[in-house]
């Protein structure tokens, strides 16, 4: 019996598993810093525990990305060890606020199985649910990933592909803000002076500025968030693999984006949920990651007058500016495109 | 009307007008941690919370460069975005100490004005002040930079340049520290025994050490910062521009002099005031940092029987040694050189 | 008089000298969140207030190799800045635990001396013993380092050789460590279900993965230790020296292997004692470093039911997996093997 985790193949995952994964980790204003030193991020709620009070929150909450990442990186072990490929996410809602010294930790269940007709791999769906030390629910979401078979003779579990929301909807946003006073916020304060109603569906904006990776900072990032994907941190063994790079994680990515999109949407202080999202092609250390958004719905939330939600699509590239908005080449993505996600960020009215 | 920020150009700014920056930033010990793992500073005031305690203050005080730093970091969204060239500083005073859980503001208020000869440029004068969030002044500080206009035949408004002192005076010096106890500080502890009368205006300190910059190392600093400013982050832009090469951030020059400045000034606990500072020649990921002073004046300050000041001449150079003191060549700064500041540091007596 | 540090000489130590540290160092969740972004490390108790506090702690405490980094650090500046070679580490005890807040201070005291034949070099023995802010010990060590004289003719001090312990014996470990419940252990937010019955004397455990090194990674940690050992930042220097790169500070490697050491040993959550260790070659920015142990010893600590202690040898290597268990090629070591490491860790019954 191995002492080793070598991770779990496709035919070890039973529809029904419930996964309890390590390690809890207690998120502190150290994590807090290091977040803005890798991403520069600026939305003023995380940054200031002043302008928080203000409005109405204890403190500065932590940035609902780290709460992902974090959450995200304990599945790691026992989820997608032996994935070929990260496939998607869905239905992921921030459901509580996380502020430094909250203790996250991360169970999932497997919501669905389907072996590829090669029966050298299948895709595994699990729902994580990120909680704190109360107990509470931070973070629910779902991701499927494509994992191998240990033995391709193994017998396929019974194929059950479940239901996913293509997006969230309204009235299932904001758990994780508490109600606060739109009138406290100042806009000189917070970089932009435009709120929910200055936006309007269809319209892009090009977060104008680009950011470039370096080694270095993505491992630090990944290594922050306990996530230990092999292919992030091994030059040795990736250097002789596929791209004879190190891969960034994706949710560097999505970090990176979010904080450039502070040029444009100051104001969209909190993640309320993710809908979906695709690492369209890897990055690697050494590229400069540009980012432009298209507004696609902006909603009020039912029985809430303090702040309204906007669904955006946020699209990255790398070493290609967006002042044109790059997507689509063709059928496929414009082959500078990295990231296309679509969230909801929360603003106030 | 544009949702991102474009930046002010020479033209948008009038005398008088008085810029509320964003983004405030909770200061906590995770920026102390990482601007000790960015610069290796040792000053013991700032490292030892037992050691502050035992000679008077509360806890240990944010490192005052930090603070320096990220108040200024806020400044550069409103007025240097379209800098051509950061031309200096004057008059900067560190007013109050700023603790782990302050919380810092900027404001900045247009002092002068004058358009360059060739009409495509002017200089803008503004003068910063950081607060923390009892709305107490912690920094004060004069800059200048030269910004392109949008439109060379914009008319120009009326030129005014400001008198700045040449230096702060000793009896401006010392309101960031409250009073201590000399007899209770442990040189030993310390790493230096000399105190104020040990040093003689006139007298040279090769700091000895050096210290390399990666890309890394600079872009995490400038997030720290929050400093946006573009040419620091993007090799996509910079690859293709003057240097070929993103441009590290003065301010990590100054950091990293300061910090290699321990050796020999390692009593020099706070920095009580910048005279002013020019950025001879810029710095890229690779080099060495050296670095050397002369003390330019002892002063005890009016009213004080514990700290005195002295007046410091720091020069950084890159990839040269200081035991020879480089400075001139000629009318010229030495090609080694990369930084001459000016500053006034306190002292136990 | 100097104002700068040039270090000792091997001439200048006398037996019994006591050497008083600078600078204290208030440990915090700053250093601990940086800790984790530059090894990963997934030990609960440190990771987990929550699970600290359900076994017995009060809190989580800061990772034991943190504090021997920062206890060691200060030492560099006067025991081995003229150092030739660091050449041992003996009976290296953690006493009490270290809790962010507390501030770590080092004494040392000179235990043996003895002149090469050479007559240029000189081996000095310290013991180190590292306190926290109520003066209780922490960290007790000994280590010899050769060092270079000054004047080859200067007259060498009555040789001394003190006695070292080959080995720290089980009575003498775990007073960092409270009593736990180790009833409390959930195995599964802890990464691994064997307990110390669970391990076999004799028994080789491959640590799986890899971990790639970056000089800005190496530069941070290092400096976050304020250890200002040369060789670490300077590659004007050291590029002319011997090997033509900064040479890592060896803890580097030992926290990194310790971090992929994990993969096997999830339950060691302490290190109680080190007993020995062998930087056997140097690593380099960019080395990939993989590590696996052999466990020498599984006892019982003497009147504790809660935790025993395995004895463990873990051999970290550069580019080259561990499968193999590599260490020796005839009388040498494996030119792969970079640190041969024996101590003690903790792990509950």
């Amino acid at each position: 019996m191995p002492k080793t985790n070598p991770g779990r193949f496709f035919e070890d995952f039973r529809l029904g598993d419930r996964l309890v994964h390590a390690t809890p980790r207690t998120v502190t204003t150290g994590d807090a810093a290091l977040y803005t030193a890798l991403y520069g991020t600026r939305f003023v709620v995380q940054s200031s525990d002043a302008f928080a009070k203000h409005i109405g929150y204890p403190k500065s909450p932590v940035d609902d990305l780290l709460v992902f990442h974090i959450v995200f990186g304990k599945t790691v072990a026992d989820v997608s060890l032996n994935a070929v490929a990260n496939l998607g996410y869905a239905g992921c809602r921030f459901l509580s606020p996380v502020y430094p010294g909250d203790t996250l930790s991360t169970v999932s269940e497997v919501i669905g199985l389907k072996e590829n007709s090669n029966r050298k791999t299948g895709v595994v769906y699990v729902r994580s649910v990120g909680t704190n030390q109360h107990g509470d629910e931070v973070l629910d979401y779902v991701r499927w990933v494509m994992v191998r078979k240990r033995d391709e003779a193994a017998p396929a579990p019974p194929e059950h592909v479940p239901a996913l929301p293509k997006a969230l909807e309204p009235d299932q946003l904001g758990d994780a803000c508490p109600l606060i006073d739109p009138e406290a916020w100042d806009t000189a304060l917070s970089g932009q002076r435009h709120r929910l109603s200055d936006y309007v569906a269809g319209e892009g904006i090009d977060h104008v500025d680009g950011m470039t990776v370096e080694e270095a900072e993505h491992m630090m990032a990944t290594r922050l968030y306990q996530n230990t994907a092999k292919v992030h941190f091994n030059q040795y063994t990736e250097g002789q693999g596929r791209f004879g790079r190190r891969l960034i994680y994706g949710g560097h990515v999505i970090s990176i984006a979010r904080a450039l999109s502070f040029n444009g949407l100051a104001n969209c202080f909190q993640i309320a949920a993710i809908n979906g999202g695709r690492h369209v092609a890897p990055l690697f250390a050494g590229d400069t990651v540009f980012a432009w958004s298209q507004i696609l719905a902006v909603e009020e939330l039912p029985g809430r007058d303090d702040v309204g939600a906007l669904r955006i699509r946020t699209v990255a590239t790398k070493d290609r500016p967006c002042a044109e908005y790059p997507l689509k080449a063709g059928d496929d993505y414009d082959p500078a495109v990295i990231l296309d996600l679509d969230y909801w960020a929360l603003i106030p009215r």
